[in-house]
């Protein structure tokens, strides 16, 4: 079994060691929740003073032009798109991701119903992210045509779910508790297979392993920029649609950013040619700007160095945890195949939401998603070995000393 | 006629005159497009600072809580709220204009449909700002249930338009091209005497002039934090919902936001009891956490206040344009009655748009609408009586020199 010196011995080789520091990281902290929300890039202290002082302060109107203001969604998605497998011109960043799944859900169901109208099933994983099917329940509710959410329980579910009158397969291609990764070529190909159209969310992927959306032959995704991507809280999220489609699908959020000519100010909608389209309203730009200090540091590396570095990680965690807190009521639920596995590595612990709680407390923050899971990311930008050599250590302290029955008693003091 | 005496005399008399103090102003600059961008809060720099470094970059993930980044959408809502004549939650900051638009106006279109379902039509006017009339376009277009948008040409002619099949009015209660204010409580009324809904886009008038949603017996309104309120470049928007429909209301972009408890993380979709089922997906923190600073300033003074030195100003504005630009085509499409003026003054100029590229190249920033409109926008905030006079000066030199003929020349090359 590895020790704390072959830790710093694997970070010492490590050839994405230097990453780290772009990254304000504060002292005395495992940060292992970077699946939630990414740390600071050093840069973007000074990003945000230039865009609030400088373009917003003095540029004032101006910098909407100036200082790329308006081009900002559509230069950021196609920084963006190397890390998804998409070309220029197919990503923007903008809206939330909530708002981005509606855009395109919609469209794939009016696309759908208005060649097949039998087609109205949308089939997706109970156990998938709630913002993605409380969106398609609402859509359904809206639409009001007899479109029907068919959720499975498992993935192996998933194909036998896909009959003949299914118009979306909606997945997330890494299961935000489990970590579980989802072959998207294989389940695009069976989507098609079965006249369905195969819709992503990358939330969980996105910058944590290599994606292949025009490897998968998808048709649209959408995903986030404040986990992996670093990209500040809440930052904006991003959508990719299939060069294929994207002359074809409407949006329902007809906004005047998706106008083909925003500024001849003609009361009739017209669409955008191409991905624009999906552009909606004003953007909130101190925010979106802050993105691109995310992507910066991708650019000094490649998916398939981080996704070595990402395994090795989580290889390494999976087998600490399972000889040095040996005993201990956890049980891995994440998959331990390569293939299978994204970025981040959950255990269920009985007490789970406790033992987080003390873990936090005891300077190793991950977090804790219902029920009873402690769900750790690994992100080989900023996280080293001897981090994951810590965060056991914390781990096996928390669990034999029982601090958790402590902490428990405070949070819920804190929380009331 | 004023002089450039009896203006600074007016500014020293000004008890509003101190607040100018509390924004960032470029030197040589008057800036007369705060309709559509405010300047920047001074405040607004070091909050950046805070957000980004202190409470990003050190509190990371702990500050969804520490930080009450969670509840900003409500407790920003909550100081807004007194501006347009909302109570404390009603109003959420979220999102941006034509999304909560979209929100609002699917919401009525639907509780209409269920119980009258030949209400199918949405008045509105063919001069609103071209969004809002997108975003109708693109829901009737989703909903395939034959909705209708009626656009009339003219303000007098909405009385006429509202039949017994009409499910909403749809208003923006000051015109951005022209500055026109509605009566908000006479067409409110209207509409409900003839069973249809009214809902109302306050983006030209909140923070501008003194609006009362309760008091006109408003059904629903959205609007803008970066024009009048001084939020910042693309600064999220805001939505109001009569306490009478809060619990009524179904939003069609139902995200986890909006749940009733979000942390659950329940497969099914349960709407918040209240305003916050308006709520749908993570919002842009670092953009949302500036509002606060541009709604400070309103703190130090109230709407009544604003209004009185707002129509002063655009009184002086167009008495010295008719008085020192006289000769000169420029025609007045604001109206002169203050009960239907905004705080913006409009003139349609036959080179609208080289006149206001040599104003800005002059150092005077107001800015250009089809078809052949000069915009200004007053802000009693940080607009003085001098500023007034030193635009008109500056318009007049522009005419009268016809410095429009190169600055048109300039600006075409530039955005070649």
């Amino acid at each position: 079994m590895p020790t704390r010196d072959d830790c710093l011995q694997l970070d010492a080789r490590d050839p994405l060691a230097g990453l780290r520091e772009a990254f304000d990281l504060p002292p005395g902290v495992v940060y292992l929740d970077g699946n939630s929300l990414g740390p600071r890039p050093k840069a973007a202290a000074e990003r945000a003073a230039q865009v609030v002082v400088q373009e917003w302060g003095q540029g004032l109107i101006r910098s909407w032009n100036d200082a790329g203001w308006f081009t900002l969604p559509r230069r950021l998605g196609d920084r963006l798109a190397p890390l998804i497998g998409a070309g220029p011109g197919e990503v923007l960043v903008t809206d939330t991701t909530s708002v981005n799944l509606f855009k395109l859900l919609a469209a794939m169901l009016a696309h759908q119903h208005a060649r097949q109208p039998r087609r109205r099933a949308i089939v997706c994983e109970r156990g998938n992210f709630p913002t993605d099917l409380h969106i398609a329940q609402g859509l359904a509710k809206l639409l009001q045509q007899g479109h029907e959410l068919r959720l499975v329980d498992r993935a192996e579910d998933i194909p036998a779910a896909l009959a003949d009158d299914v118009a979306v397969l909606m997945l997330t291609q890494v299961d935000y508790r489990t970590g579980a990764l989802h072959d998207m070529a294989a389940l695009t190909a069976l989507a098609h297979g079965h006249g369905a159209l195969a819709l992503w969310d990358l939330a969980h992927s996105a910058g944590a392993l290599p994606v292949d959306l025009r490897g998968a032959d998808a048709d649209a995704a959408v995903g986030c920029t404040y986990k992996y991507l670093n990209g500040g809280p809440g930052s904006p999220a991003f959508l990719w649609v299939a060069p294929r489609w994207q002359a074809v699908f409407e949006t329902p959020l007809s906004g005047w950013w998706g106008h083909a000519e925003p500024f001849a100010m003609e009361p009739q909608y017209r669409p955008d040619p191409g991905v624009g389209r999906f552009l909606c309203g004003t953007q909130a730009i101190v925010s979106q700007s802050l993105v691109a200090c995310g992507l910066d540091v991708f650019e000094r590396t490649d998916m398939a160095c981080l996704r070595t570095k990402s395994l090795a990680l989580t290889d390494l965690f999976i087998a600490l945890v399972e000889e040095r807190c040996a005993g201990f009521p956890l049980e891995l639920v994440t998959p331990r195949e390569h293939a299978r596995r994204g970025s981040q590595v959950s255990w269920r612990h009985p007490q789970g939401y406790a033992v987080m709680q003390a873990l936090i407390a005891a300077g190793v923050i991950g977090d804790y998603r219902e029920p009873g899971i402690l769900r750790f990311g690994f992100t080989p930008l900023y996280t080293r070995f001897v981090d994951v050599w810590e965060a056991v250590e914390a781990l096996r302290d928390v669990l034999q000393n029982e601090t958790w029955r402590e902490a428990r008693f405070q949070t819920r003091s804190a929380v009331t």
